[in-house]
């Protein structure tokens, strides 16, 4: 079994990446309930995603030779803009594949911190695939987006602020793209507390985590489908897999409308701008609601995991959400 | 000359709505330049706006009997929404004389809050007759959109916290509608720091405040236009305009493009729902770059005052402004 990230790799993860990344704000959402629900604004952080404490500590664990060619790294896009932003804070080239389908959004992103792009089909697999073949050609620094001890520690920052800003947290909601996120959070939040509950969330059309929990190892899925796109890795890693599965309690998936009513209502309730694979652990509240652990009600985090939303894709939730459509039972 | 709202009468009403009123956050914007900026976020606080603090201050110090028949009041919108909640709370019918122009946002909020609303008219000389009569006729407590000490002391906590959160601050920008937010927080922030400058900002189409000021007294506009519908009042209050000419240091005006520019990039950038009001004082920093205190540059904040945009307002915003519109070099 390979060992774990523990609470002391993620506290100096914490300390090696102080000043590069934000202490995002911890704000209660205005739910009705009988427990108050705080987010955690990772869409208020630099880049506009949590991707940038991983993405910041690899960087800084590097050795110089390792940063003399530049970086490389593969991603649907958040990824992509953290590792073009803290690579160029230590003045090393970054490389992105990216796939065709990206946002406008992340990609403008991404090049407007002075990344080059390069563009590789529509999978994780794919686009691992070109990466590591320019790695090779290039020797480019591979920047895995998540299955990598130091990303999961600098995601599990994100982790030990909610416990310091919410001590009496009682569950944390966290979105499962890859995994790294999940596997940060819930090996700070579970080997510090464990009696606080962690839930992954993952969309129902790219549920790898849930079928790689039953499986009982990492498995591929013949194809994804989800508005989240930030979420649709085909497989999860392998280290990020062995996390999951020993510390997060539960998994839980959620549908596209739901997930588009999310990112409609933190716009118009909460006044926050959420990208739809963001918006999926709020959306995911009503699923997540048996998963309360026993005793009286204690608050409920949930990760915003990131803010890149384009104007357009907002538009596009809001027509096909028509207020008929919303049911208002399914949005806190 | 009418007293001013004291230091103490601010502390008192922190105290007094603490619990009612969110405590909003500070947040570093990601602006280039030599000194950092900030964003007071009132666009999180309760019911989207900073019109709580004052109403939840005024409907505090109402004693039982002039509960009894209800409140009312008029307003372009935050502060129906803002005067619905603080009296829902408190277990009071309240009536809003709303603007036939009011953006539907606001309608529906204070809708939804159990208010009972009334069209008037689109100035607020309109509106605050209506409702001054229908005050008369049914007994109803009126609760002042801006000139009474009462609100200004309200709005006046939040330069309080801005001076807790950030004590280097070296200068304050806040949006001037009918200056209560603009009293309030600068008799709290000049009167505890002198050396902190204080700068308003009103719309070029709606400048009652630079008006009044140069011509020594509160005058009454003849008319007024500007994207900013919260900034819309034809003359600034006695008891406002009062407390602005002895703390405010200077009156900056800001046109539409500017203020469509500082929406778009607060969605896009900074991933925050601000209304066109709200967005006024970051759209006024070029303006205000001469305003700067003398010395070391020391940290600017802008009092974000509102969130409620409507997805139909940002995509209008969006149309108006396309990408060859906006001039980088206007936003910061």
């Amino acid at each position: 079994m390979p060992s774990v990230v523990s609470v002391s790799a993620v506290e100096e993860a914490a300390r090696r990446i102080d000043g590069l990344v934000r202490r995002t704000p911890l704000l209660r959402l205005p739910v009705d309930g009988e427990a108050p629900v705080y987010a955690k604004c990772e869409n208020l952080q630099a880049a506009g995603a949590f991707k940038i404490r991983g993405a910041s500590n690899f960087l800084a664990r590097l050795d110089p030779d390792a940063r003399r060619h530049g970086v490389i790294t593969y991603s649907s896009g958040n990824h992509a803009q953290a590792v073009a932003l803290a690579a160029r804070r230590v003045g090393v080239p970054a490389v992105v594949v990216m796939p065709t389908t990206a946002p406008a959004v992340k990609v403008e992103g991404a090049r407007a911190l002075g990344a080059e792009i390069l563009f590789e089909g529509t999978t994780s697999i794919e686009r691992k695939r070109r990466a590591e073949a320019e790695a090779r050609t290039r020797r480019l620094q591979m920047v895995p987006p998540f299955d990598h001890p130091w990303i999961i520690a600098g995601q599990g920052t994100v982790g030990l602020e909610i416990l310091r800003d919410c001590p009496a947290v009682a569950r944390v909601l966290v979105p499962v793209g890859g995994g790294g996120l999940a596997a940060g959070v819930a090996a700070a939040v579970k080997q510090r507390r464990p009696d606080v509950r962690v839930v992954g969330v993952e969309p129902g059309g790219a549920a790898k985590m849930t079928a790689s929990l039953a499986a009982g190892r990492p498995v591929s899925l013949d194809r994804v489908s989800s508005l989240a796109d930030g979420l649709l890795p085909v497989r999860p890693g392998d280290l990020t897999f062995h996390h999951v599965q020993r510390f997060v309690d539960e998994v839980v998936t959620v549908d596209d409308d739901p997930i588009a009513d999310a990112v409609l209502w933190l716009f118009r309730r909460a006044k926050l701008v959420v990208e739809t694979s963001g918006a999926a652990t709020l959306a995911a509240l009503p699923a997540a609601a048996g998963s309360a652990p026993p005793g009286p009600v204690g608050p409920t985090v949930v990760v915003l995991s990131g803010g890149n939303l384009g104007l357009e894709t907002l538009a596009q939730l809001a027509a096909r959400r028509s207020p008929e459509d919303r049911r208002q039972d399914r949005i806190p």
